[in-house]
């Protein structure tokens, strides 16, 4: 990497992510935390299980369909708890403020902090506010660290998922990424396509009472559903399976997609979660998840496979098999 | 606030600051654990009492004299947890950078990381990487988290402040603002001038072994020890009187003070701690802490009193009594 410089393509959660990940990052905070590489670290205090977590917000506009970075920066990091099988208890907010920035929009974004942290059960109990010059930032960038209780009887680990198992997605995807891009770039789009950032803990929380032996849960954020599957494939050494006419889309999304050629697979998602289970299992899960609001369109989209090991396959509407890789480059940066 | 906009004071951690977070922050998410405004929150998760904090560092330069904004990253957020009465353990770390900012700059920084965490006994166990276009950031801003679990038989809390107990400053002030601002416009000071950059876990941990009842820990870090005082004055509920000759000052720093008419008392520090103790411990703190590296130049600089409540006054060394009051305005932005 000497002489190198930082790309987008850098943030995208795609393939120059890992590198920068597994060429800077992992080597100087080597620990088995860290290397579990989850949405979300978990710890062991004085044998309370918790699990910690932290993302930084920089999306672009602050305000789209469905949400604001302030909505997004609560969901985004109790959605990364949940997925460790755990429930979101307390939150850090840091805000980096750029001179200039209107304090009412402030106060509109905090106000959305807390109707999503009282949604999601969560308390933001420490903070931060720095403020730099005009134009050595974006108006505002916002980081939430969240910590959990790691469910009793719950497992979430990519070690724990084996050829075989089904692939539950929990609703349909492209969604938040279309609402930014179509406020960005002041598109029109139907009133129907709104960002689907949600807290999904109250979702998982009721799904894990149900059926405590789920394996593996992981949202596709950025990066999209192809990029978090390669992740899971990677890490958790099987291979993946999925059937293209079975991962649902909304068709406001899948024709925005169409006319200008972004693929809904690598498009982020910011209330979506994945949920790897025992086939004997599945329906009860289903069944559970679709009661809840979040869930109503959650669908089985593939199965685990013992081979090819690592590798997501795409089973095409037209019959093929489509090697589906990570994110290389970026579609939409700042999405989140 | 209406209309208003964000003011590079509103990050001084001064008077602006502290109606922002009043203002803005604290009415919306109002709760006890926040409503304590220390460095930190402890909160309870099943029986276990943590600590957790965050902080983000938007340091200008990059790199000064005795750290960098990687050394800072760490070293803050150990601070903090470490005035809460807590032994810092994990550390989340979110960074923001500018597009094009050179890989081998990060590479520095996070091997200081790297370093800083070492020496403070922390792991940083999880992380998040956003990228935004050349000129919507200046480099590289950092976020850490840092969860800690609070030292059994410690209560360290402004409620247990009270009039005639001694106020202890563990070295000299002023020196990381000095070698910050020595680096930003270029200035030639003695090589002796460096920020003192430290974690002081290990220090606060061997100190609250000798003697648990310490009453309160604060660093003084944004608004400088005039602030931080005034804070506990406020929160506590009593009067501080300091003695302005007892307050350890470099000559270097002093000499650079004068000359630029900046008032050491209102500059930030990342290495130095107040602690607030009954008389009759104070010398077993002085010799526990005096015995440390980072403690060496440790003198008791004042009293609570039990009135004025609030209020902090200065004895000056010419026999008068100054009101010190907070940090208005900013000396220094972007200080950490």
């Amino acid at each position: 990497m000497k002489g190198e410089r930082v790309q987008l393509a850098h943030g995208s959660g795609g393939k120059l992510s890992h590198d920068l990940v597994s060429k800077v990052m992992l080597p100087a905070f080597a620990n088995e935390a860290l290397a579990e590489l989850h949405d979300g670290a978990k710890v062991n205090i004085r044998g309370t299980r918790l699990a910690f977590t932290t993302d930084s917000y920089v999306v672009k506009p602050l305000f789209f369909a469905g949400g604001d970075i302030g909505k997004l920066a609560v969901c985004g990091t109790v959605n990364d708890l949940a997925m460790t099988g755990a429930v979101p208890l307390y939150l850090s907010a840091g805000f980096i403020l750029e001179e200039g920035f209107p304090l009412d929009d402030l106060s509109l974004i905090v106000a959305s902090m807390k109707a999503a942290a009282a949604e999601a059960g969560v308390l933001v109990v420490t903070g931060d506010t720095k403020v730099v010059e005009k134009g050595a930032a974006d108006g505002i960038f916002i980081n939430t660290a969240g910590i959990g209780a790691v469910i009793e009887g719950t497992d979430i680990s990519p070690a724990r998922v084996r050829p075989g198992q089904d692939i539950i997605l929990s609703g349909a995807i492209g969604d938040h990424a279309v609402a930014v891009m179509a406020g960005r770039y002041d598109l029109v789009l139907p009133q129907t396509v709104a960002s689907d950032c949600a807290p999904l803990a109250g979702m998982v929380r009721q799904m894990l009472a149900a059926v405590p032996s789920v394996a593996m849960l992981r949202d596709p954020t950025r990066g999209g559903l192809a990029t978090t599957l390669n992740e899971i494939a990677v890490q958790a050494g099987v291979g993946i399976r999925v059937e293209e006419a079975a991962i649902p889309i909304h068709p406001e999304v899948a024709a925005v997609c169409n006319i200008l050629g972004f693929d809904p697979l690598y498009l982020a998602n910011e209330g979506k979660c994945l949920i790897i289970v025992e086939t004997k299992h599945t329906q009860q899960v289903l069944t559970c998840i679709q009661s809840h609001p979040y869930g109503k369109e959650a669908r089985v989209i593939g199965k685990t496979t013992a081979s090819p090991a690592g590798q997501v396959g795409l089973h095409t509407a037209v019959g093929g098999v489509r090697l589906l890789d990570m994110l290389v480059g970026d579609q939409l940066p700042r999405i989140c």
